[in-house]
C-alpha cells in the first residue's frame, strides 16, 4: 500500500465456499447451475434474471468466492482495505431451523478468510433473519466475538414485512448499543410489472439500474416514517448505492411529510420530529457507488464529505471483454473519476471519501500494511 | 408583474368544469364524491387513496376548477405565466369512441381559459390515448389550431403498454415536427405491495413522495433504451419532479447500459449510441419541482441551468393550516427557496430557472404583462 490515500472499499461482496455449495444445491432462486449447452456455471438471484435467455443469470467465476482473486482486485486498484459481505440475497431464504446454524458457521468462516489477510480484509457479518427473535439476538453476541466483524448487512424485508416492523426494533437496539453499524442493500428490487412488457429487451438494465435504488429508497424512507430513528437515535445505517435515490428524494419526502394531513391528524408532525435532513446528517452513512459526479456530490450534499465512502460492489460489474481481466474495471473507474470530479483530485474531502471515513468509522487497523 | 425577473410556472395543474363533471359522474378511480359524514367533495385520483380513512382522496375546492382562483394564486407568488395543463390522469381512461371528442373539447376550453388571461396563461394540451393513432395525430393537429397550446402532457402508460411502445414512434414524430415538447408526468405510481403492510399508516407519503418521481424515471429510461431519442432526435421532453430521480441515477444508469452482456451481443453498445449524458442535455428539460437545493443542483448538473424550469404543481400541496390560504405557499416557496440555494440568490441562473428558460422554450409573449 504505497498510495499515500488509504482507499477502503466499503461495498465488496463473497461467496464463501459454503455458501456457494448451499446455491448450487438448489433449483430456484436463489442458485447456481449450468445451462447446457454452456458448461460455465451461473448466478441466478433475481426472478428478473430467472428467464432462458443468453442472459440468464451470470456467469459465477472464482472471482465470487476465492479470497485470493478479491486480494488481486485489490492490489490491482490500489485498495488498501476491503470491508467484505455475503452477497445478497443473503441467508433471508433459509428455513427458520436452519438459519441460526447456518449464519454462525459463515460468519465465521468469513471471519476467518479475513484473519488470513490481517488489515486487508474485515467484514459485515450477516444476521438469521428467518429465526426466532432470541436466534437472531444470539447471532449478534456471536458476531461480538469475532474480531474483524465491524456490522452487518441487511436486505430490505427484516422478518418478512420490511423494515419499518416494530419487531425489529429490539434487533436494531442490540445493533446500536453495540456499535454495529447497519450496512442496507437491496436485492428485491421492484415487480417486474413496472418495467413493461418490453423489459427484457433491456438485458438487466432495468431491475440493477432502477429496481435495487428504488427498493433502498423505499426501504429507508419506511423506517424514517415509522420514526425507527427516534426509537433507536444511536442506530447507524449505511446505505449501498448512494442511499438508492434518497439524496435526491430527500425534499420531496420532506415536502410530503409536511403537506400530509392524515400524519398531521395523527400528530406527527409535532415540534420533536426529526427532519429528514437530520436524519440524514445523524444516522445515514453513504457509500459513493453512484458511477457519476452529480450523484456524489448530491450524497455529499445530504450527509456530508464525513459520511460518504469509497466502494466497488465488486465482484459484480467485471468488465465485459475477457482481455480486460486483471486491468482495471471500468466500474471501479467510474466511481473514483466521480468521486475525484465531484470533490477535486487530492483534496481532502476526496481522501475522506476514499478511505479516512471509513477509517475512522470502522475503527480500521492499517498499519500493518504498508 | 413588477418584478424585474418574470416568473414563469411551467408545472400548474387544472381540473376545467366539464372534466370535473366528467369526473363527478363516476364511481371509481378516477372520481369525486362526498364521503359521508363529510359534505366536502374528495377527488380520489390513486389506488393508495381510495381505502376508508380521513385522508380518502383529498379536499377539492374551487383552487382546482376556477381559473380565476389560480390568476390570484400567482399573483401571491409573483408568478407572471403560467402554462396550465390538465391534471392527472388525463384522458387516459376515456372509451376508446368519446376520447377524440373530448379531447378536442378539453383542449379547446382551456384555450378559452388562457385567452381570458392574455400573457398570463399558456397551456400543455391533453391527447386522447385511447383512441385510434389516426385520431390521436388528429388531435395534434387541432392543437395546432389554439394559439395558447405550448406541448403536450403526457402520463407513462402511453397507449396501455408504456412509452417504449414502438407504435408511439409516429406520434412522437408528429409532435417534434411541430415544436410541440411533451411534459411528462407520472399518475400511476408503484403496485401498493412495495410499499408494505404499514403504508397506509403514512397517509399519502409514499406514493407522492416515492411511487411518482420512481414512475417517471422508469418511464424516460425506457424510451432511453428504446432509442426513442436515437429514432426521434429532435423530441424534447420536459420531465415532472426534476426528472423523478433520473438525474440521481443517470449514472447507474448509463454503467449498467456498459456493463450489460445482452446489449453488447445484441450490437446496442455501438460507437453512435447516445450516452444518457447526451440525452439529457439535448432532449430532456426538467422543471425545478424537487423541494431541495440538493436536488436543483443535480438537475441543473445532468442537464445545464439552461434546461430547469420552474414549477409550483399547484394545486396540489397546498398549506394545510387554513389560516395560511391567501399566503405563501410553503410547497412553492420550498422550491424558490431551492432555486435561490442551490444557484444564488439573483444570479443569472436563478433568472434563468425561475422564467428565462420557458420564456425562451415556449416562445412565450409577456409584454403585455406589465
Amino acid at each position: 500500500m504505497s498510495s499515500s490515500v488509504p482507499v477502503v472499499d466499503i461495498h465488496t461482496h463473497i461467496y464463501p465456499p459454503s455458501y456457494m455449495e448451499l446455491l448450487k444445491s438448489r433449483d430456484e432462486i436463489p442458485y447456481i447451475r449450468q445451462f447446457p449447452p454452456a458448461k460455465e456455471h451461473r448466478l441466478v438471484i433475481l426472478p428478473a434474471e430467472d428467464t432462458p435467455s443468453t442472459s440468464r443469470g451470470r456467469p459465477i467465476g472464482s472471482g465470487y468466492y476465492d479470497i485470493s482473486e478479491r486480494i488481486a482486485f485489490m492490489n490491482t486498484h490500489s485498495i488498501s482495505t476491503s470491508i467484505i459481505s455475503l452477497a445478497n440475497p443473503w441467508l433471508d431464504w433459509l428455513p427458520s431451523t436452519t438459519a441460526l446454524p447456518t449464519a454462525l458457521s459463515i460468519n465465521t468462516e468469513i471471519n476467518s478468510l479475513c484473519a488470513q489477510h490481517p488489515t486487508r480484509l474485515y467484514f459485515f457479518g450477516t444476521l438469521p433473519l428467518s429465526a426466532p427473535p432470541s436466534s437472531i439476538l444470539e447471532s449478534i453476541t456471536h458476531l461480538k466475538t469475532l474480531p474483524y466483524c465491524r456490522g452487518i448487512i441487511l436486505g430490505t424485508s427484516g422478518l418478512g414485512s420490511g423494515l419499518d416492523d416494530p419487531a425489529l426494533l429490539p434487533i436494531f437496539k442490540e445493533l446500536a448499543a453495540n456499535n454495529f453499524p447497519i450496512f442496507l442493500h437491496p436485492h428485491y428490487g421492484l415487480p417486474t410489472s413496472v418495467f413493461g412488457p418490453r423489459g427484457n429487451d433491456y438485458g438487466h438494465v432495468l431491475p440493477l439500474a432502477l429496481g435495487f435504488p428504488m427498493e433502498t429508497t423505499i426501504a429507508v424512507t419506511r423506517m424514517i416514517l415509522s420514526s425507527v430513528f427516534t426509537s433507536v437515535p444511536d442506530l447507524q445505517v449505511i446505505l449501498a448505492h448512494s442511499g438508492g435515490t434518497l439524496p435526491f428524494l430527500a425534499g420531496r419526502i420532506e415536502s410530503c411529510i409536511l403537506h400530509d394531513a392524515h400524519l398531521k391528524a395523527e400528530g406527527k408532525l409535532s415540534e420533536g420530529r426529526k427532519t429528514i435532513w437530520e436524519i440524514l446528517k445523524k444516522n445515514i452513512w453513504l457509500d459513493a457507488v453512484v458511477y457519476g459526479d452529480v450523484g456524489v456530490r448530491g450524497a455529499v450534499g445530504v450527509s456530508g464529505a464525513d459520511r460518504v465512502m469509497f466502494g466497488t460492489d465488486a465482484p459484480f460489474f467485471p468488465p465485459l471483454d475477457e482481455e480486460e481481466v486483471g486491468q482495471q474495471w471500468l466500474s471501479v473507474s467510474m466511481n473514483k473519476d466521480a468521486i475525484s470530479s465531484a470533490c477535486g483530485a487530492g483534496s481532502e474531502e476526496e481522501k475522506a471519501i476514499l478511505g479516512g471515513n471509513a477509517i475512522r468509522l470502522f475503527g480500521l487497523d492499517l498499519d500493518a500494511s504498508g
